[in-house]
């Protein structure tokens, strides 16, 4: 569950999960192993790749993986060695050049495809250009020649009434790159003039395609991503994860995992409406959402996994409307679990649990040992 | 709370912090997050300078400030590069030359200041020697040359009925500081022989001015340090804190604080009681100490700062008249608290607090993000 923490409110003293009616997760939480993950430091917010990296077992200070490629790849755009690639996001421009909208009022895909097309009309000197829709006001922009270093500010100033920033190189292989991208945004203002909502555009995440060691090949697992949104797919992917499109959400992905059940040791499934209703502030929908995942919990078990695993990337308070550094519930459920204290599935009673507070990083070693894949360390 | 944990007396099973009544910690307690800190590593006793540059957010076995060092900063002596510091206690030598009472009777402060004095008639070959009072028997001595190497053995045998040690080199550079600080013991024993009380002095502690990183710039902090005691003091002033002198004790650091409330954006204050009262193996002293520290406590949350922590250097039971490695009971309150399950402020409560036992070197990173002014971390 993304962004799967939260806060309570000083009104009542509880949590979203504690507001929630949650009674399959309460049920399962009493006879699991449960506690609270810490997805990259203490007191360390993190972005969607390294909270999702942490949990697959990378360590996420050593592994970084920019949003431009995390985009591509959720895309399914093939990103190769001579590629950068940076998300893109359409803005709405006022007359005096300044910012007044970052998300260009969230313009409909249909639209901003459209405009997405008409950006490929651009021409920059001995470098290759794809503009790719992603969603919304989302693109993806990727520059494709050799050499090309990714070492490129962002052009979002991060807040309204101000200019986009020009791009600028942190270091030497990087500022052909700068240079192109001033000169895209230079030449896309002119084919986006007319427009009302997606007259601007910022470009941020430049990033080339990392080298991670591959999950399967790390763990002996042959795995698989059941997400609906392209960019956890993706993200997956660069793990080296087989990705299953389900773009039917929770009832799809669990008769996808049933149906594929043969074929993977290891199924990671992603459900995003928690983070979604803690981003956008909505403490209600969070706990519905939350309520949701739970109708599913009974299919999940009846899955009869070795593991099963409920974990979170990061906290998402409806509070802060935003990720936040606050440790994550965590449950394991396995024939092997050590019971702690915990009487149901909270922020709060996860505290109790037999893991208490402890590094995402470590969730697969506990899993592998759960489903009897570790060795002995040691004579 | 400068060696703010404890532990249970056999008789009643409660700490000073438990047998102390300490309405206002008990109350914030329950609405913040609360833990226990680890200072330095599970089993490691540190001294005054780990603990504290742990909780600075410094690696306390990456940086390490001399014994020498800290007395020094501590009376605003300016170290510069080519100086060696030692702290220097007085002590009671018998007619056999060994000693009988390592602190001299804690000399007061008007007779070490005048003994301080006769020994800067000292004269050493190439070597420029300062000797500066502190407080009671305690005194700095700093030797001034270039190269003089700082890895010289302590002269404090550590217990009393036998002489003081000879100063040796462990290294190749210190061996002139070794020779130097022999023959300052010497002319000092001449000096000093007539006197009842303090006829005899030992020095410890050598140690040039280290590097450390600036909180200030670490952080992005303006950074004031509210101690009585010099030590603390200098100890922050290496760290690049401002000092405020604040004799009067908190009363008065509460009233500099507001005083300079918009100069800074994070204020050390720093409360030596009930470390005192520990060392003096006086438990009843320690949690009288700590209830007044209490009576504080509505007025520390009157300033309305962004965070609040309440937290200790290290332990130190007044059970064993000494620092301990025992877990410090830890507390912060803001905005985005998350509640744990503790029901009030001391040892074993803490222990159910939304913070767990975790670093001392991670209580900075949490500060920052409760105030808000962390980054994301990765995309």
């Amino acid at each position: 569950m993304d962004g799967l923490g939260g806060l309570a409110r000083a009104q009542t003293l509880r949590s979203e999960l504690e507001a929630a009616s949650v009674p399959n997760l309460d049920r399962l939480a009493v006879k699991s192993e449960v506690g609270l993950t810490v997805p990259v430091g203490p007191g360390i917010t993190p972005g969607s790749g390294p909270g999702h990296l942490a949990l697959f077992g990378y360590d996420p200070y050593r592994f970084d993986i920019g949003r431009g490629v995390l985009e591509a790849a959720g895309i399914d755009f093939p990103l190769g060695p001579n590629d950068v690639a940076a998300r893109g996001n359409f803005c709405t421009l006022d007359a005096q050049g300044n910012i007044s909208d970052r998300r260009a009022g969230r313009v409909p895909t249909e639209i901003s495809a459209k405009l997405v097309e008409r950006l490929r009309a651009i021409k920059l000197d001995g470098i290759e250009v794809f503009v790719e829709p992603v969603r919304e006001h989302r693109f993806v922009l990727v520059l494709r020649a050799p050499g090309l270093g990714d070492a490129v500010s962002s052009t979002d100033p991060q807040h309204e009434g101000v200019p986009a920033l020009e791009a600028s190189a942190l270091d030497g292989t990087s500022e052909p790159t700068a240079r192109a991208v001033n000169e895209f945004v230079k030449q896309a203002r002119a084919i986006l003039v007319g427009e009302q909502q997606a007259n601007g555009l910022m470009l941020r995440g430049f990033a080339k395609y990392p080298s991670l060691p591959s999950f399967p090949e790390t763990w002996g697992l042959r795995a698989a991503a059941l997400a609906v949104y392209p960019m956890y797919r993706g993200l997956a992917k660069i793990a080296g994860m087989t990705p299953i499109l389900c773009p039917g959400g929770m009832p799809e992905q669990i008769r996808l995992i049933k149906q594929h059940w043969d074929e993977f040791d290891y199924f990671f499934l992603h459900f995003k409406k928690t983070d979604a209703a803690g981003e956008d502030g909505n403490f209600e929908a969070k706990y519905h959402a939350l309520q949701e995942f739970d109708s599913f919990v009974a299919d999940l078990l009846a899955l009869n996994a070795d593991v099963l695993m409920i974990a979170g990337d990061h906290s998402t308070p409806a509070l802060m409307a935003a990720h936040s550094w606050h440790p994550v519930p965590f449950l394991l459920h396995s024939q092997f679990c050590r019971e702690g204290n915990a009487m149901n599935f909270s922020e709060q009673e996860c505290l109790k649990g037999s893991l208490g507070i402890f590094p995402a990083v470590d969730v697969m070693p506990l899993a592998m040992a759960h489903a009897g894949r570790s060795q002995k360390y040691g004579a």
